[in-house]
């Protein structure tokens, strides 16, 4: 692992709108022993305790709080944001190494950020990206039909034809029920490939070209998740009144990639979390809910807290290696077991200039192949200094992943180099990966996939609550799933659900 | 969850060629507190700690004992046999609620029970089976050129062209690794549904009737596994010198559900057990395995093992769930993410006698539809009493699992009278079910499956040895995996492994 820094964490900023969740603050009985399984551990009690601390995990603590119930808030690592990570590049500035991307109808996840005094800034999107396929090499503008998907002349009939067929699926997707959809079980018998396989002029070529999309958004290959799947994820690009779109999922100029957070997306977490102040609990990994008719315990590492209900707002196979008491019904373990992680390492160089913009190119560019399948200008809003960063996802993530850390990043540099034609890129006065397969509190990313017949066989256990455990986390969201909007949007439903029934 | 009796432990058979095993016993150092990171917690020191005490586990012990090493074996349920359990029908006679059949090339499994004097005795396989779908009711003989294979005149032509097709492919498939099979990246990017689909004159037929199989032999439905994975399975079926075959997998003459044995099949493990004593602890559920360049130390919740290797013989979804330090390789957890347990429920009718054989019935029966999609005589071998048993599997086990007991087996029993049309079914002595996910320490049944893209990308990681840490199980197995045999097989090959390094 390469070293990170972390961002020192910020201070509430009082007068925001949050100020209401700072009054509400509730005191936590902090005891030793008492009734405790482990005997040394300290206890607390709460209305509510939350096992997570990202975004949705810190969302449903933060509405609870305003609504004047007690919260203890669990997290296991050292740090809060679960998959937001601001990595520090000096001079006070930083460069996400997790999520990062808001964009149209991501209203969630903007309001919050505005709630807790983080702004918005526009991605940079200025000039031409590059598409590299083999020995093609084409400059290309996201302002024209296809925006970010590359005008190959061997596949632009197929990308026109399949991103409508999608969209026109999209558009109907009941996208909390996706089992309902029409064709639900034809679309849960096939992967995303047979399907393309079977609608496409050329379907090798959109399967290569499909590779980079498929690992940069959901760390893993078009042969791998259910066509199913795909569409509700398709459908999730939107709103109760903008129907999800391919276009909305995969552009930067008009979609999920257009807008990025002040100061990093990181800190919309941290000031949350300094709202809540000593209720969110770091290192405290939970083991273990027991559940009651009356209560729920939670057993952490470090402190155990008897509750009226308990949010579980970690990825589904994070769940999975929770201890719980009584059993889960088979369906909801099974479920757990059937979405896993993606596979997905974020890798960036910092520049003294983002040099790449005076040459007119956006810093993006597509190519299949590998290490890095897509990049992006990941500069800071003033742009100084400059960082490129690019995805190495899915199967590239397996094939580099494993390699010596000097040989990959040789390999990147060198394939931004080849990629721009400009040796400015070998030369980087700071290089950082982070893998996030490696994470012990990720074990992966960006988000959980759903291979074929997992959704119409299980996906009604996603979001059912279990007596008192609810479930939050982006992969329960009807809409943005996989996104920090997704997250947000799942904390603001378990919030709803537990403030109805205490 | 319906009661299940437990028969006693058996008493090692001394005279057996398993005698070695007995004056290999090494004597095992338990201490309060010493080196523990639980204080309260008893330690102790072996060469190796083995994580499960089903038949790969308790194999590989037996397998190190014998070669003079000594050994903890760590069980967290309350008896071991894992996914093998006999359940007591009265008068010293039992019925299996999980694994039992033998049959040919699975002579590891029957030369380890012949060594614990447990012998084996024909399934019962006189007269006709009944096939029901829809409204085709068919009674055939399984010494037909199909063998279990329905003689469905609309789906004739299929059945012989695609389990032709699918030995061929079988007959060079590489078992212990099928990323490099023959177009392994095609099949593994589509489903078995996917696959019929593209191979079938009928192909919604065909679906259904591979529903009640494939519900039946891994817990799922066609749309849901792979089609690498299918001839990774079926190739599986057979041995170094005889390629696996679908008739060899789905047949009880000359195929895998031949045999049983006597006795019941959990008793196999019941005498290993026994031989190897004190070493095998109950009740030991291992939370965490810790690695140094040394040893590893493998804590349960009541006792800590420290040794120089582990094995792990859990089926992959539990093996996530134990805590490594250091953390295991991405590709590891990310493989373990994806190796689902099917669902699968067993159902057993306890008659006086087993009244449908002087009707010249087998009493199997294949049927279109549920709960019970597949059905045989479970009788002991002597045949008093009779008892018919039936798979609830896939959806059958999604949809009928959460119903109330009483409606369920209301509806296993008119099924049973239904397609026999007998009504004697509907008044059983006794009635029992086991639903392998319910169980804690199983979480499905009978074995895990593989989706798509799962072989090709994380297939290595299945069997590669991390470190200290050795996999073995019966989906680590290269011939017969997800069988009593498969289990056997990964026992004797970690043993090997480990016995080169000690």
């Amino acid at each position: 692992m390469t070293p990170r820094a972390r961002t020192s964490r910020r201070t509430f900023l009082a007068g925001s709108a949050g100020t209401a969740a700072v009054l509400a603050l509730p005191t936590i009985a902090t005891k030793a022993g008492a009734s405790s399984p482990t005997t040394a551990t300290p206890t607390a009690t709460a209305d509510v305790a939350v096992v997570g601390a990202g975004l949705a995990g810190l969302t449903a603590a933060r509405r609870l709080v305003a609504a004047g119930h007690s919260v203890v808030v669990l997290e296991a690592r050292d740090r809060v944001g679960g998959r937001t990570l601001n990595h520090s590049i000096g001079a006070g500035k930083v460069a996400e190494a997790g999520g990062e991307f808001v964009g149209p109808t991501q209203d969630h996840i903007v309001a919050l950020a505005a709630e807790v005094g983080v702004g918005t800034f526009d991605a940079y999107d200025t000039g031409q990206n590059i598409y590299v396929n083999g020995g093609q090499r084409i400059k290309y503008s996201d302002t024209g039909l296809l925006g970010t998907a590359p005008p190959d002349p061997l596949l632009l009939v197929d990308i026109i034809k399949l991103s409508q067929q999608i969209d026109q699926m999209a558009a109907k997707f009941p996208v909390a029920t996706p089992w309902t959809a029409p064709n639900a079980a034809k679309h849960d018998s096939q992967t995303l490939a047979t399907w393309v396989r079977g609608n496409s002029l050329n379907a090798d070529g959109i399967l290569a070209l499909l590779a980079p999309f498929t690992q940069a958004l959901v760390g893993a290959e078009p042969g791998d998740v259910s066509f199913l799947f795909v569409l509700a994820y398709v459908a999730s690009a939107g709103d109760e009144t903008h129907p999800g779109t391919f276009e909305r999922l995969f552009n930067v100029r008009g979609g999920a990639q257009q807008s990025r957070l002040i100061g990093g997306s990181q800190v919309v977490s941290e000031n949350v979390a300094a709202a809540l102040g000593s209720q969110v609990h770091l290192n405290t990994p939970v083991r273990r809910i027991e559940q009651t008719a009356t209560d729920v315990t939670v057993t952490s590492d470090a402190l155990v807290v008897t509750a009226k209900h308990v949010v579980v707002a970690v990825p589904p196979a994070l769940a999975a290696r929770i201890d719980y008491a009584p059993l889960l019904p088979a369906a909801r373990d099974l479920l757990s077991q059937r979405l896993p992680m993606g596979a997905l390492m974020k890798v960036e160089a910092v520049y003294p200039t983002p040099f790449w913009r005076a040459d007119g190119l956006t810093g993006q560019f597509l190519t299949v192949g590998g290490p890095v399948g897509y990049s992006f200008d990941n500069s800071p809003p003033d742009g100084a200094p400059g960082v490129l960063a690019g995805f190495v996802g899915g199967v590239q993530n397996l094939t580099w992943g494993p390699r010596p850390a000097a040989a990959r990043k040789a390999a990147v540099l060198a394939q931004f180099a080849r990629i721009f034609k400009d040796d400015r890129f070998l030369s980087p006065s700071e290089y950082f990966e982070m893998d996030w397969t490696l994470e012990e509190w990720s074990r992966g990313g960006p988000t959980a996939i759903a291979g074929p017949g997992t959704l119409t066989q299980y996906g009604p256990a996603l979001r059912a609550a279990v007596g008192r455990i609810h479930w939050a986390g982006t992969e329960t969201s009807d809409y943005w799933q996989g996104y920090m909007d997704g997250a947000v949007r799942s904390g603001e439903r378990v919030a709803t659900e537990i403030g109805a029934a205490l």
